[in-house]
């Protein structure tokens, strides 16, 4: 009868540039970490090659007493009914590709992959803001928009592990149109990092005559960053960007909340830097766009993780819900 | 040990106007059935009183060998955390009713309460034409716009009880004002039988020199049923009115899908005798709406149930989910 409280899991992130990785206990405390550039392998055999060589030695020196687990992995789109990331358009690897085969045969360890917003949800639900909740709505704000919406204490994969994409909810109809999937108003083009940059600039071309500090930067060098800071400063129009960027937020939150009624929805990313400036808004937004029945109990937080370990954490917690769910894993 | 395949539920409807009620096998077959008027009781223990004198004759003619299990009750704002019907705005019983509680003590059977539209989807999933799917979106077009979700088999409630308000999501961010709720630009306000008539007279407004035969009736007389007739008829403007209603729904349907990927969504209610006239549009605008991942999979259907006999159904249903879910039941 080991203590499994005591046992470890390994937590791999993989993003299109770099891969993190690290050892987590049940606490949510990252043992060790340590990143690698997911690019430089030309092939998903030899990316779990260079996985093995980087983590065996950090495996090599787990306390006495602890055993590791699994391996939980987040990727863009992991499938975790099926083991294998499909068709990620930011990978080099091509097609769908067998990755918690390929883990398990080579670390002889259970593992478990997710799509990455889903991870980041699991991750907030084992250590994070959302610990004791059974019904909440992540929201991942970033580059893009991701989402991982837990219902009655389990992740929602919809019938075929795609449920949740929530960032591509048309919000504007016949609005901006996004770079990517050319649909039109979607949430994503307005709230992720690249829409409010997207904002930004068309604010500043349709005021020509407002002066805002945003104006020392190029079309090209305004980001999320550059706003927030403007904005703190006490630049109008950067506020005028949060403003219009919690409108729409706000308004897509409300229609989230009516869908399945959580108890909360964390917002987590880069985004969120901008602390009030996108807080206040949404939540204004959402409330009025609520039926009354849901007014002023649904909480709207940030997340409690931090950014840089968050990737790892919610991979690692993937494996602590191996036993919780049903969900296909490699070498169990 | 006896069979329970055997055994027989009530299922009763209640409605602002009339409340119908039968008894129902496993198969879906409803072996009696009848209906009275919700108004004539001034109080919950008068009308549950009333409920006795009709449903007792009915349980004493059951076949021999059969056991009633118990009494479904779908209503309007039916809570079944708590068994109760709560501020019901089309009922004249104001406040709170435990009406579950009373149903028991006068019938001495566990009763349970689900608002209407879940019941609905219950319904569809223990007799229609969801029988077999864990994932699946009923939205009821009728009078009103409602929605009932099943994830993973289970009906989404959310913290409280109240998830799946789709009728008011909004999808028209700044349009139409609902009539109730003052909400604007809501599917209830666009999709519902309501909606359909008003956007009739809209467009018989805006093309004044558009022949019609929508312009034989007068404003009020204008429903979803006579636009239904004159588009079949070969009306273009009553056309138009489908195909503009379809358009929303289909945007709508599209967000949902984003959010739970459901393998089906089930239409129900008066607006689906439209037929192909709604079917088209709605398909098309959700297909369109979909990120590829989603594109033609999604089953969108009309319900198998007769819509006479859907509301004794879904409710009957619900004493069959006891066993299945922990939703609180009053005398079990």
């Amino acid at each position: 009868m080991n203590d499994t409280s005591k046992n470890l899991a390994i937590g791999i992130d993989i993003g299109g540039t770099n891969t993190k990785y690290g050892i987590v206990n049940h606490r949510g405390e990252i043992l060790q970490q340590s990143e690698m550039k997911t690019e430089q392998f030309s092939t998903p055999e030899l990316f779990v090659d260079g996985l093995y060589n980087v983590l065996k030695p950090m495996m090599d020196t787990v306390p006495a007493g602890t055993l590791v687990e699994g391996i939980g992995i987040g990727a863009p789109n992991g499938n975790p009914f099926r083991g294998t990331i499909e068709y990620a358009p930011n990978l080099r690897w091509k097609g769908v590709i067998r990755l918690c085969d390929l883990v398990t045969k080579r670390f002889n360890l259970p593992s478990i992959i997710n799509n990455d917003a889903k991870a980041a949800a699991i991750g907030e639900m084992t250590y994070g803001a959302a610990r004791g909740m059974k019904d909440f709505i992540m929201i991942t704000l970033g580059t893009g928009v991701g989402s991982g919406i837990v219902i009655n204490g389990h992740v929602v994969y919809g019938h075929d592990g795609f449920a949740g994409e929530l960032g591509h909810t048309t919000i504007r109809p016949g609005g901006r149109k996004h770079w990517g999937t050319g649909m039109h108003g979607s949430l994503e083009c307005y709230t992720s990092a690249t829409g409010i940059a997207i904002t930004a600039n068309e604010m500043l071309d349709e005021n020509p005559k407002v002066e805002s500090l945003m104006r020392q930067y190029s079309r090209e060098e305004i980001n999320s960053k550059i706003v927030t800071e403007c904005a703190q400063k006490g630049d109008k129009l950067a506020n005028e960007v949060y403003l219009f960027t919690g409108q729409i937020l706000g308004e897509a939150l409300a229609n989230f909340v009516m869908f399945s009624s959580p108890e909360a929805i964390i917002l987590f990313g880069g985004v969120i830097k901008a602390g009030n400036l996108i807080m206040q808004p949404t939540k204004e937004n959402m409330e009025k766009n609520l039926l009354p029945i849901y007014q002023n109990k649904i909480k709207l937080i940030f997340s409690e993780l931090k950014e840089a370990d968050a990737a790892i954490l919610g991979a690692s917690a993937l494996v602590w819900e191996i036993a919780k769910n049903k969900t296909i894993v490699s070498g169990s």
